[in-house]
């Protein structure tokens, strides 16, 4: 039977390129949702965050943060900050680079990801934020018994 | 009742990283579509556009072109052109980078977009294009009452 | 009639930002699906490799590996690599920015892609891989006659 779930994730970051490992959560509500086959989309609303996959430890975490760090510094001039004075015109330009959405299959009620690869928020606003995540997925939820 | 809609988006660039804002126009056709609960996937066709979301203010997006401009310049040598003579490597590397696809979630037949995160086409080459955006809404649509 | 085909490509990469064209192979899976509208999803499993579309001719090819190696060098220190001797934390970080999914829509029974823009695995590890890319298509399958 061909379903269409959806769920929440709220999540508190501490902002300040902030990467999050959203997997156990994520797959709790995969789990819940019932779905044996389909697609996962996570969507961040926002446009200072972003989503993606990468082997959550802290040593590539760190090293992507640092890649993020050297590829659009913070300490550039931004016209964004100069016409608001919002001061984090780079965590707009981090996240239109990184994308607000991530897609991954489930199969046989899991998903589909490689055992070294986490589903992470990146939060590049200048201060902590409350962020909710919204999740949709597509797929075949067997009938119940 | 599960329902796929689909709908085209014409639009004039002027290339040279014109970055667009699309909301507006995709917008109505989510509403046209009457589906409430989906996924929209959106496609642009072609190796030298992309598509994101941003605030779509100025100084936001002339951040965002200046960090294209910085990451991919257009004064480098690029063996595309040295091949082809089109002129627009640079072009082709950035969008591969920022991908011809976005996906926003649709939820009481609304797009699920925070207030300051519009859908944008960045169109990379080096010349005005006609542009055609593909949308698909997988989602539920209420049966006529 | 509604349907969610899955599928699965297997193929050997040499690494060291090996970027294989995967074209010819996804649109025979596309065609055996007998799927006429909807929505593919591509995703590549592990956490060193992603997915796009280029115009896959090796002048452009061989440009988007020097901007690659130019904006995440193999020649910096990587925390990854002084923790668990890997020596690929740069393919870590080149693959969370570039993402392992890609969405392409289906129409009249094929990919909606330009004529210059082809569907390409980037492999960024440090070494040859088996790569098993998986397929999964929602949209309409006309009954059989």
């Amino acid at each position: 039977m061909f379903s269409l779930e959806t769920f929440s994730l709220e999540v508190k970051t501490t902002g300040d390129t902030d990467i999050m490992d959203l997997t156990a959560a994520v797959a709790e509500k995969v789990q819940q949702s019932e779905v044996t086959e389909g697609l996962l989309n996570l969507f961040i609303s926002g446009s200072t965050a972003a989503l993606s996959t990468i082997e959550y430890e802290s040593g590539v975490v760190n090293d992507l943060r640092d890649a993020i760090e050297r590829l659009f510094p913070r300490d550039l001039i931004y016209e964004h900050d100069a016409r608001w004075g919002d001061g984090n015109g780079y965590a707009h330009v981090r996240a239109a680079f990184l994308k607000p959405s991530l897609n991954i299959p489930i199969e046989e009620g899991r998903l589909l990801l490689g055992t070294w690869q986490q589903i992470v928020l990146l939060d590049f606003d200048n201060r902590p934020r409350q962020r909710r995540i919204r999740g949709q997925i597509i797929g075949i939820r067997p009938a119940n018994g």
